[in-house]
């Protein structure tokens, strides 16, 4: 059965380039054992965190081999199975290979209920990026009524949930993004109370000054860099940043240099707390329960950029870090 | 009765100056009232912190005030009360201001007992020095057995304290200070299992991966600045970073820059904490009880850098920032 797989071929320097990627093609032998499945890809989650996997350096998990596939997050179909916990027609989600069709021992796969939400939702809103916002911000940003929270990347997959959580939870919210059309989108669509494009921002210190007039209680980070450095100036007393990502410097070839946080945190009593959702999988119920009920009762909504075709997987990623993405960027088989 | 002051005059431009205090003599009416207390100051606190309120940046305090008396900690003698908490020839303890003799409604004072330590502990060990290393320590870096300590600032009031509690707890502890005199003291004297000049060092980060080969746990940070940056490298999944004094960019005029804090906490799900003494007042009971029983059963022990002298308060503080003091400064009148 012909099946199509791609793999880290470089380590890429920087930037992520196309030719850091192989495709192949070939007929395998996809014949499933007793416990296995057949699973054909339907939509592929493409994700900044992918980019620290695939390099060497020391993280919280693996970094990718060289010449093996890459995985993300990825919703499939059962194609056949030998396995009790799944049927021959379910959909799945997990952690799963870049390629068309795989063999899995159904290890870390959940089915999806395709009559509750679009499939796609379950890479975005009800999976990864929706736990992701939920547990970073019930967790570290511990939020109380009347708080000013700001998040940046805002019209990313995780910073879209945020604003809406904040909203739910009864916070003030203002959102940090590059276009005016997203700004725009945040207010419209999201229910931000306020949002700056930090591209035509002449003084990001001063607009988040004006943007939260009481100050920062909770900064809900996705990208480092000069625009975290700008909020630090706006911190309140017992101000949490929840580090959830620094996109901005990802592709850093050399060390990044920010203003030292330090005083800042000694004079304001803040703190600072890097996360992967999955130290918090004991509230993962809690967040499913949670978001499902807000997407259905119509308080949480999302957008997705879903991309077309299993060659554009690489593109796709790329274009992450130009921002060419609102809300989660899904790439559909 | 003739009194001395020492006022702020200039607020400093980086690193204070001897032109940034002015000293008066006076003849003051020091008769108390009802509820009053005449004290005579006999040890003055000179620390780190205090170059924070001398601008009139946002801070965790209000700033001191141009031409108003300078205040800090203070151990006293009541030369005459008519406060019913206090008698005279009592010793007590509490922020005073910068003066040989005052009157004071005894707010927030605390009787000290000359008979359980030396006066001048009451502003180390036994006073927000030690709080400060064991609240911070214990709250923030949540100890547990067999992990890794790493101090800054180690030879220093709050460091070499905290290094002591550490191995107490149990932990392995390593010290960073800056000369081979304080190095060989931190071993020898408090107990520390290694210990890192930093002055001398030609590559602090492998010098701190060569101590701490399983990895740092919790760094204890007084200083800031590129010692911090070099600690960073070597911290573990769910590091927690107390961040108790940045002394090493307290003097910059420009904005310090820094390695980017946000990938290291992002990819160890690290935390970084800032937090003055006063927050964890809940803890002071079960801090003073440790800390006395330590220190009768000899299983902490403390440095001090006594200067004689009122006229010398300025340039005490000032030593502070070429770390001439060993332990805690003190000022004895």
């Amino acid at each position: 059965m012909n099946t199509q797989t791609i793999l880290l071929k470089n380590r890429p320097e920087g930037r992520p380039t196309l030719s850091d990627f192989e495709f192949t093609s070939e007929d395998a032998d996809l014949t499933i054992s007793s416990g296995e499945l057949l699973l054909e890809s339907k939509y592929v989650s493409v994700d900044p965190y992918l980019r620290g996997r695939m390099s060497d350096a020391k993280s919280y998990v693996a970094p990718f081999e060289l010449n093996k596939p890459i995985h993300s997050g990825v919703i499939a179909k059962v194609l056949e199975s030998k396995n009790d916990q799944f049927s021959t027609g379910d959909y799945v989600s997990g952690m799963l290979d870049w390629k068309t069709k795989q063999v899995s021992k159904g290890d870390g796969l959940l089915k999806v209920d395709k009559n509750k939400a679009p499939l796609s939702a379950f890479l975005g809103v009800l999976g990864m990026t929706g736990l992701t916002a939920y547990c970073g911000l019930t967790q570290i940003g511990k939020p109380k009524v009347g708080e000013t929270l700001i998040v940046s990347g805002a019209a990313g997959a995780v910073g879209s949930v945020v604003g809406q959580i904040g909203k739910i939870l009864g916070l003030k919210v203002i959102g940090i993004a590059g276009s005016d059309e997203k700004v725009n989108m945040l207010k419209s669509k999201f229910g931000f109370d306020a949002a700056i494009n930090y591209n035509t921002s002449t003084d990001m210190k001063a607009d988040i000054a004006k943007a939260a007039p009481n100050g920062v209680d909770i900064y809900f980070d996705n990208v480092g860099g000069p625009i975290s450095d700008a909020v630090l100036f706006s911190i309140n007393k017992f101000a949490r940043i929840v580090n959830c990502g620094a996109i901005s410097v990802y592709n850093a070839t050399e060390l990044p240099k920010s203003i030292s946080v330090q005083p800042f945190l000694v004079k304001n009593s803040a703190l600072m707390q890097g996360f992967i959702v999955s130290n918090y999988e004991d509230k993962f119920p809690e967040a499913m329960k949670n978001l499902s009920t807000w997407l259905s009762e119509g308080k949480l909504t999302y957008t997705e950029t879903i991309v077309e075709g299993f060659e554009k997987i690489p593109k796709a990623f790329i274009d992450l870090f130009d921002g060419k993405n609102t809300g989660k960027m899904v790439v559909k088989l």
